[in-house]
């Protein structure tokens, strides 16, 4: 059963590693078929190192619950679902603590456009929730924790910015499939690491112009692109 | 004698530079073997890379005499002992001078608990101690290191917070056994990177909300945790 | 046609990863044969990991027309060109986002010249380009970045400060040839580092005394040189 | 001649890029035969990749002059030169532009004697020169700059504090012979950077307490030591 995403999203969770991403187990990659209305994600604090597409849970998008696999799905599946169900683009999402982009998380602050790079592949600051509520946390706290970066995207379009920082936690991203999804989340580690020391350099240093931010976004996507082979 | 503890202590020394957290000989880790009352320990100032479980020094907990092993054991034995004496359900005690959590020694302020990554493994800040005094310097140095370290942990559960800052010097980190305390001083070192750089960023903010360390931190740990395939 | 410029530039553009100074595919690496009037570029957003020498693209200096290859050139080609044509002396261009020097570029802040090592390469701070202009960023864009870059070098001998940072973007580096290029980039991340640590260090520090400068620079450079086995 | 202290010198040189001290051709060791007067130094601007031991230059302590080798030697020969006539007790000298040391530098900022990491190995600050003067620089440089050195460790015992940081330059340090030289070196880059992220993060914070640092530097050295397996 979806052996081809299996093998994907199984290839995606390495990445993490590879790009130096995760510490031990802290991360997790999933990626949905649309048709079919299925989820497939990491399972639960099982190691990398000997992870095979055959470990990968496959979750039904709409109940939750699991539909294969011999494990436990990561225990931040409520948060990937929840995103899949308000994003409908989204074709694979990300979670990682990732120390660059983490630290702002941890600071509570975003992560402004300062340069072409950020304006590369995300249209805008990259936002951090809000703290989530005593309510929230005592709830259903994962799924909740996706509420609050859907809260955070109101009004924003999530596939131009594809990423949010969570509060005093880590960090989501998403794309077009589960391989995008982590390409966006190195572009945050490496977003964050200039945008703070550009802030330590010159404190008082806005975002780029909004010119220049629209050039650089749109020169890559959408319908008047120029960059690659395409 | 202690065959199968030896090879974890190894295994765990090795550890360290694998987890980059040490340069030269400046770490070490021990184990113990509580029925038999003895503990396990790298011997001093041997080099990582020809290290063997054959190499490992085996002492008395109670009295500190090296009951085997060719080597004199490592200088730091007894703090390793005295934290063993005082915290009984240690498994395992890790030393470094791991570069992010020892700037934080060295400035003498402790790692407060500033997200979920902290959160998960240490329920609360990791305390740097007090400085030692003239008196305890001059006196059994390394056992006095070890008086310290406790004192500073009077009224805290040293399972819930595995690790320490030794003021003006380094880590000890601890766990259920030495590859758990090894663990537990990569957790350290990541969680102080994220720590300073959200510092930085935003230097009137504070530790994360208690409902959020306690979820996380409860999530993982003790009897209602439901993270891992356990 | 052009074989071994070809090669060169190929391998030029191999040695971008090698010193950790793009990520993914950000950066680009250019060559000249001045006398054929003919550049040679790295294709656009082609991986490093199978680029061959067959991929490079040939162009014609004054026109900036394809001659030869099968990909489309770096979308950075007309910066490029600008370059060659305003700086008689150049061999070999390389645009990078790497990570300090960006840093230093997304604050709007030049490296001034804080110490020896910059000394040995850059006879003086490397300066960062004004903003670019709403009209210069809805004109040729990639020809305004080359023209703002030499608007930046007026009065400036452009191979005494083979490099230089645009505005909320990059680096651009350039040199004798494609390698020697590369060179300067990686010297330019290197003094970016120990600059901005520097400063956080000494935040009122300035340059280092134009004495030492002028000994460094003249004792690598120029009919008195003395480094090396020249 | 002197084949074993040039095989050391050459080793010794390895250890550089092993232990990142190094970019590109940034930094040379030396060592000396004390009993023939005879000094062994890496060529100036040679490859790491591709020397070996019988590359290295063979000079007469007193004069300077080339005695064996078809290189020439270092260009900081004269520097090396001065330090071995005015600190008997050395016999190994390294230089590098490492980037945390030479951060400290470029700031003319000394590396206090902030944790235990720093006083096993140095007896007190790292000193920083200095400013030449223009008549130095404008003279014979490389010897100035020995000359300058010498002038900082007036009143200090430079076995105690193998190494100093030459202003607006970079660092030299030094040991009983060429490896424990470069040893040396590692151990400034470490207390560097643990000293930066400590002054950052307190910055009124001074130097550790004396009886600490009497009691790590003398548990490891002269004839009270008891650390390692001596």
């Amino acid at each position: 059963m979806l052996e081809e995403l299996k093998e994907n999203v199984c290839q995606a969770n390495l990445l993490l590693p590879k790009y130096d991403l995760v510490t031990f187990t802290w991360g997790n990659v999933s990626g949905i078929d649309r048709e079919k209305g299925l989820v497939v994600i990491k399972p639960s604090g099982v190691e990398y190192d000997t992870m095979t597409a055959e470990d990968m849970v496959v979750l039904d998008l709409k109940t939750g619950e699991r539909v294969e696999g011999r494990y436990k799905p990561s225990s931040d599946t409520p948060t990937h679902l929840a995103l899949y169900r308000a994003f409908p683009d989204l074709g694979g999402v990300v979670h990682t603590h990732s120390r660059w982009a983490t630290s702002f998380a941890q600071a509570g602050v975003g992560i402004a456009a300062m340069g072409t790079t950020h304006g590369d592949y995300f249209y805008g600051e990259i936002p951090c929730t809000r703290k989530m509520t005593e309510e929230e946390i005592h709830g259903e706290y994962e799924l909740e924790t996706g509420n609050v970066i859907i809260e955070t995207f109101q009004g924003k379009d999530p596939m131009a910015i594809p990423g949010v920082l969570v509060h005093s936690h880590g960090v989501f991203s998403w794309g077009t499939d589960p391989e995008n999804a982590v390409h966006n989340a190195v572009v945050m580690e490496e977003v964050a690491f200039m945008n703070y020391h550009a802030l330590m350099l010159n404190p008082g240093h806005g975002p780029m112009q909004q010119v220049l931010l629209d050039k650089h976004y749109l020169r890559k996507h959408g319908k008047n692109a120029y960059y690659g082979q395409g």
